[in-house]
Parts: structure tokens; sequence; C-alpha cells
């Protein structure tokens, strides 16, 4: 982060007509943007938002209560406009690019051994970082993938400890016997996969939407374009990176809490606070692109309002 | 409102490609509007964003930092396009009208007598709805006036008791001297002008602005235009009309929660739950006007997300 920048803008928010501070968290996103983007005056030109959709072996566990053909026929669903995260980005002015992985190729069941090899999770993260564009000045990352709940649960429990019922919520609409077989999973796949790395947890649980999340934090940051992650499982999957190395995250916002009830348990773990929290439990980049709104506004008020000197006011 | 419009907004919303529910508040808003609007497809062609703006004679008694002059000097700042409110309505689509009432004349000062007879208080009121564009969508409210903390802490603690201190905060920056000051002047205000009708309580506190709200807010009301509110000083006013009759605010949004302290306590008082939490505490529209991104991306989802049916998906 570019201190330098991030000072100057603050000196700004200080001069603009306003009690100082009154704008709360539009002044901290501002300042902010200024460090990330390495500059007082950060606009938002190019917003991107990629969504990566898997599939996963998990699914063989009963994990969720829709066939895992929902993954591509959503896919498409994103590709025809239709999807919530379709209309979310035109709202808040983000392009969308939707990143299918090998989702006739599902990962394996996690429950009897690893969801993928090494090599498989560096190809996905790589595909993540390719799809990263270098001229955007901030990136929205979402997810779509049946049964990848029960991955993020299994990824945050073997990070963060806890018993699978702490990090085990409904998903797209599990019952009170779909979250028993979830935590029955989970509690496999940690005594087949706990107490490894970072990045081998990553890659024993999966999947490969997760692992192309990493990758394109970690290419967003080589250029320094801050990140809005989304919820549960986006937010998961990125908390590989934070465990991998404390800091890896600085460069990323979280746009809501979700419902799910898991999220605002592993935000505490991470010390990150969300932008929103409107009860929404949808995944596919849709908390981010609704905090996108947020950011623009605080880059307007930061570059368009008049400083006291300005105004002329007492 | 009209529960028809509102159901076959329900069922559509039920019927679009997201699990049921998994909008969370996106959901309830989209209904909302569909309920007030009294169409199952609400849009937002048209969002007014009206600031009214007053003195008060109670900065007589030291409760602000300011001078009175900057009420004049903010409304400058306004009609110049310098200040937050501008670039929020820039940001959210917002049509801005600022309506400064009566600046050279302050409301009298509470502390010795009634702040406005009831013919000033009308006529305030009168401006307020005479001040609404019929054609709107969707109305935003707030509020500028070097003193008007006072008056909403003296307006909510006659209206819901407590002590002043639960209700009276830094406002535009206090100290803790200042909010000594602040909290007497309340206190003297109780004693004379407690246990009265809302309007009549109204009237005794003041302002002009305040009054304002009230009328735009009924004016609104008569057109089915919802109405988002702002922070604490805008909800204190509006509370006039929760107090003469519960129902009355009943098309009303609350933007966002200020950090100004009494606000929590008073959206709690009015059943009312905030669509942003992010430290604001600026007034002049601002939280409402930030809000209406939240609504017009609701709307977004609403109308332009694909069915299940549509889309072909299991």
């Amino acid at each position: 982060i570019d201190a330098a920048s991030a000072a100057q803008a603050a000196v700004r928010q200080d001069s603009l007509t306003k009690p100082p501070g009154s704008l709360g968290r539009l002044e901290e996103l501002a300042i902010f943007m200024a460090g990330w983007r390495a500059t007082p005056r950060p606009v938002i030109k190019k917003a991107q938002a990629l969504i990566f959709a898997g599939n996963h072996g998990v699914c063989a566990q009963g994990v969720n209560p829709y066939p895992q053909d929902v993954t591509q026929q959503m896919v498409l669903n994103f590709q025809r406009g239709g999807a919530a995260i379709n209309q979310l980005c035109i709202a808040s002015g983000a392009d969308l690019r939707v990143v299918p992985i090998m989702l006739d190729t599902p990962t394996a069941d996690f429950t009897t051994g690893p969801a993928m090899t090494s090599e498989e999770m560096l190809s996905a993260m790589n595909i993540g970082a390719s799809a990263v564009d270098g001229n955007a000045d901030v990136l929205i990352l979402g997810e779509m993938g049946i049964g990848n709940s029960t991955v993020a649960s299994a990824l945050v429990a073997a990070f963060f400890g806890g018993a699978p019922p702490d990090w085990v919520g409904p998903g797209t609409g599990s019952d009170a016997a779909g979250i028993a077989r979830k935590c029955a999973a989970v509690s496999k796949g940690l005594a087949l996969h706990g107490g490894r790395p970072a990045l081998e947890t990553l890659s024993r649980f999966g999947g490969r939407e997760q692992a192309a999340i990493c990758g394109s934090i970690l290419a967003a940051r080589a250029s320094r374009i801050p990140v809005i992650l989304d919820g549960f499982i986006c937010t998961a999957a990125a908390s590989t990176l934070h465990v991998a190395h404390t800091g890896l995250l600085d460069h990323c916002l979280v746009g809501h809490v979700s419902a799910e009830p898991g999220h605002r348990r592993l935000l505490k773990e991470l010390g990150k606070r969300p932008i929103l929290e409107l009860d929404m439990r949808l995944g596919e980049g849709s908390g981010a692109a609704l905090a996108l709104g947020i950011l623009r506004a605080a880059l307007h008020c930061h570059n368009g309002m008049a400083t006291f000197a300005e105004a002329g006011i007492s």
C-alpha cells in the first residue's frame, strides 16, 4: 500500500465540506483506494467482476438438494444475462465475466481422498490469475458450484478450528437432515486432511473455483487492484491466503456479511468488517457487486466535493 | 399499501433464478415498492431528493460549535454542487432540490418559549408538501440546520421519554461541554413543553425544516410515493407523525443508521430497520441517497432476472 497517497487522501477528506469523519466508512473506503491505487485521487474507470464455477465430488455424500447439472445451467444463465449477478453488475457498472472450470470433471470426493492434485489446484489458480484484467481499478469476485458451501465449511474448519456445526449452514437450502450430511462430510474430511499447510489444505478439500479465487486475488495484488470479496464461500476460499501468509488479503474488502451463519465467524477470524448486511445468501458475487455501488459513491464524494476553502465556509 | 401487487411481486421473487429468499432484504425492498407503487413490477424512473434547511433560536444556548451563518453557506454549497449530497445524488441518480426556509428568521429559543407558532409550523409543513414532485417514484429526505440535533433530541425525548443524555450526542462535533449544554437546553425545553400532543410538540421545539419533512412525508403518502428517511435528525422529525398516528410512516424506509447515538434507539422505538450502517453522521440526506442505490439494485433484480422456467433450470 502506498502510505503517502493514503495520507494525502486523508488530508483531502478533512478539507471537504463536512465535519471531519462524518462520512464514516465512505472516507475509509476512499483512503483505502488511494493507498492501493497509489494516487490521492483514485477513480473507478473499469470494474471487473469474475465469477468462477466448478463442480465437486463431495456431492456424492448428499450435501446439496440440487443436482450438479445446475452449476452448468446457472453458468448459461449468467452468460445469457438472467441471474442476479447480471442485474447487480448492470446496476453498479461492472463488466462481468463468467469462468466455468472443467464442469464435466468434478473434483474427487474429499471424504474418500484429496479433492485435487497439486497440479490440478495450480492449474485452477492460474486460470483465476489469467482472468484478471490488469486495467481494472477494482475486482469483484464470486463463485457458483453446487456443493461448494460444504467445501467452504471444511476449509475454514481446517483453518480455524471449531466443530463442523460451527461452520456448516443451510447453503442453497438444505434442511436439518441435509445439514447433518454436510457436517458428517466435513468431519470425515477433517479426519483425512486436517493439520496440513494452507495450500495443501485447499488442494485436498477443493475446489477449482476456490483455487481460481485465490489465484485472482494474488494477480490483483500484483497489479495493485483492490478486490471486493463476496459471501461465505468466496471469503472461505480467500482465507486460504490469509492462513498461508498474514496480510495477503490486505487489499481485499468484504462486500457483505451473508446470512449463511459461518460467514460472520469467518470475518471475525480475518479481522474484516463487511460493507453491507442485507441478509443475502446467494453467492455468485452478488453482495460484492452491490458493495461496488457504495465504493463508487465514496469516490464520488472524495473527488467531487468542494473543500471548505473552495466553498468559502466559516 | 396495495396487498395484491405486493403478493404478485412476492410470487415473482420466488420464481426468479435463485434460492427463495436468498436476496434477503433486496426481495423485501422490491415487494415493498410493489405494494406502495401498486404494481407488481415497480420501477424508479424519477427519484427526488429534498433537503430542507432552517435556523434555530436554541443556538443562543451555545448548543453548536459553528455559527448559524453556516446553514446559509451550506445551502449555497448544495446549490453549487459542492456538498456530499450532490455527489451522492449523482451516484444514485436522484434529482436534488434544496429548500431553505426563512433562514434569516430563526425559530424562537425553545428554552424560553415555543419555537414556532402553530401558523408558522403549518406554513413550513405546506412548504414541505408543495416541494414534493407527484411524478417521483421515490422521495429522499434530508435536512440542514445548525443547532438542529438539539431540536431532534428534544423532540424524541418528549415523544419517547428517557433522560436527555439518552438522546443527545455530539452532532456536528460538540465536545463534552457542548453536549452538556445541549442536555441542559433539552431539559429546560422538556420542563416548558413536555406532555403535549405530537404536532403541538413539534411546533414548540421546532424547527421549520422538521415541519417541512413532516409535510413532505404526508404529501408523498397521498401520491403513493415511498420515502427514504436519512439519519437521526430526519427520522426524529418524521417520528412526530408516528406519534400522531401509528402507521403514518409505513411508506417510509430508513436509509441508514447514523453514528449519532440517539438514532439506533429511535429506530427501535419506530420498529424500523435501517438499510445501511456505515458510521455516517452527516445528515443532508446523505445516508438516504446512498440507500437509493440499494433500492435501485433490488428493482434491477426484481425486473431483470430470468425465472426458472425462462432459464430452463432444474
